[in-house]
């Protein structure tokens, strides 16, 4: 398989757009990429886009096309990749094996999702299609459902407290300050966190990641290519797994197999481990979420994943900074572009030119679909070997 | 890039499939398929889904996680492609470039869709959802709606009369008889489709395909491994263009540029013309469609395919054998399901053991998204070299 780096990265702010629409959104990351890597529409030679459900958010299914049409991309292959929150990831994973492969030189993996054209009520239903909707659904689970039975699963087996829950939400939060990019980019703390709305119990509506609109782009090129490039940010591991569906299937609720499995493979590809990694993007959908990441990427024992963020070793300055630019909680998560969006920062901390103003060699990018029945996790790095 | 063949292939009878769910539908293909290539779950690498709409048709999305889950291959990636009615063929496509990539080995690539849990009212309009959403459904127009106006315009331009597109749905129903698989496996005539209701001017109801349930599989693998099995198919090109996503925005309303950039590329690539070609199957979802295949794929001149059809070219011992098994109007047209059993019936043709007796050294598959704003063609061969 050949090299791969990025080299073009963009995305909107991740926000409730009512002024602008799927396309709107798709076009301005697109462009965007394009301009970031000095290229031009008619370079790029295929497009992969994640995507969760345009079909019931908007209506609109074979969003690749209409974004390669669009963006001014068309007659190019496009293609939607789908795996619910996990979208983003899979379009760029695919995107990297289209590389990889030989077949492409230059390709652009986009994520979007535009959510806010539905009642919340509506959006929370359809958010459910990531769940077994036969058995999960039609009971009446929802995903805040489905994850508070992990937080309380965690909390029962390992004495994990709300309080850590809740520092989850206020370390994004910090980090989400000055960001051009994010949704809520303020400050929060504890006692917010606490004195918000019980969701499912344990969490509060301050633990939930929000229902947000935007898209993010960035573009995947050859080695041959990259080294034409001041900056390039090489892929140094893209690797995926699965669990089963429904939560109740899996032998235990305070781990996800799909992401040890997937992380195993991605720390032997890229030939690292986790004590070399040095930032880490993951999959905050609700605050306990992120800390089953970092104890299945194995920053920390199982269960030790409160006292870890409570001894602020996840924070920008601690021992693996953890969603530096606000995770999905204070950045926003338009579910099908969070995947790229997670992505490009790696990209812009690489580079040094990240508004959180860290500089680093490489970092890892986890992605989450469902409960966890998809994890993608990718690795990228500012050398080809690390 | 690797090369890469066919070695197993399997679909469930295409019909209205009251007692059994998507996720049934597709495990049945899938264990098919494994079985078919006498190989064991667990031989899969990765897994590829051709899907459309599970989300508005069956509240599903995640589906390939579902699937790798539901039939015992789980914790393998597992990719859920979508570009409409093209969605089964994307699938095989991504699934070609993992293998060719040197990624995975033995990759399947299945195509599911779950249609008729709705009324058929509401899957005409999730259906629209291949169309664009804000200038075409906004308006009322329905896929019928879009390819009449093809239909209208090849009429005016080249004289094209409904005789000759109903012989399109005469060739198809004939070719279906005896088909295991099809769900209308019966003869019809010119005056049973002249007699039938108009859904849109000038297209009656049996010049559409119909609404249905199936799934269908195929496994790839590496060419070291392909030499292994007794009757490899080939896959001598595979190709992919867009196209606008509104016909609105088309220079021409009787030629589909996707499928012509498609097919050059494809015929490039295998080293292949239309006259060596020996059997097709093209993407009759309206009569119409199967005429501009024809023509846009290079089989006879622009205008002429009325023609070409009438004169019995695309019968089973004309000229070209078309849609042999029954194409998407006699054989059913689960929409994401559909690109894959297009594959899968070459195969057998190749393999010399489909229902039709035909035996063939190649042939093509294109598989169309929408009103063309996605085309698909993949060329199969008995050797790896025509």
């Amino acid at each position: 398989m050949n090299k791969v780096a990025v080299v073009g990265v963009h995305q909107t702010r991740f926000d409730e757009h009512w002024d602008k629409s799927l396309r709107d959104l798709a076009r301005e990351a697109s462009l965007g990429a394009i301009s970031d890597a000095g290229l031009d529409n008619s370079d790029i030679k295929s497009l992969y886009v994640g995507n969760m459900s345009g079909g019931r958010f908007v209506g609109q299914e074979h969003i690749a096309a209409l974004i390669a049409d669009h963006a001014g991309m068309n007659p190019i292959p496009a293609v939607r990749c789908e795996a619910a929150c996990a979208s983003g990831a899979l379009a760029f994973r695919e995107a990297y094996l289209a590389v990889a492969s030989g077949k492409y030189d230059i390709v652009m993996a986009l994520g979007v999702e535009k959510m806010t054209d539905l009642k919340t009520q509506d959006v929370i239903t359809s958010l459910m299609g990531a769940g077994d909707q036969e058995w999960e659904a039609s009971i009446g689970l929802t995903f805040a459902g489905l994850y508070a039975l992990m937080a309380r699963a965690h909390m029962n087996k390992f004495g994990t407290t709300q309080e850590q829950l809740a520092l989850v939400s206020v370390n994004n939060h910090k980090n989400a300050v000055g960001s051009p990019f994010a949704q809520f980019p303020f400050e929060i703390t504890v006692k917010d966190v606490l004195a918000s709305p019980i969701i499912a119990d344990p969490l509060h509506l301050l633990d939930c990641s929000p229902i947000s609109d935007g898209a993010s782009a960035v573009i995947l090129v050859t080695e041959k290519l990259a080294k034409t490039f001041a900056k390039p940010a090489w892929v140094l591991a893209s690797e995926q797994a699965t669990d089963t569906l429904a939560l109740h299937d899996r032998k235990s609720l305070v781990e996800m197999l799909s992401t040890k499995i997937a992380a195993k493979k991605a720390y032997d590809e890229a030939g690292i481990q986790p004590k070399n990694i040095d930032v880490l993007e993951v999959h905050d959908c609700f605050s306990i979420n992120e800390i089953l990441c970092i104890e299945d990427l194995g920053f920390c024992e199982k269960g030790k994943g409160g006292a870890f963020v409570e001894a602020g070793k996840i924070s920008k300055n601690g021992e693996i900074p953890v969603n530096t630019t606000g995770g999905l909680k204070a950045g926003g998560h338009p579910v099908g572009a969070t995947g790229i969006r997670q992505i490009a920062d790696l990209v812009k901390m690489i580079r040094g030119e990240c508004y959180n103003r860290l500089s680093v060699n490489n970092g890892l990018a986890l992605n989450i679909g469902g409960s966890g029945a998809t994890a993608n996790i990718n690795i990228l790095g500012r050398e080809l070997k690390v």
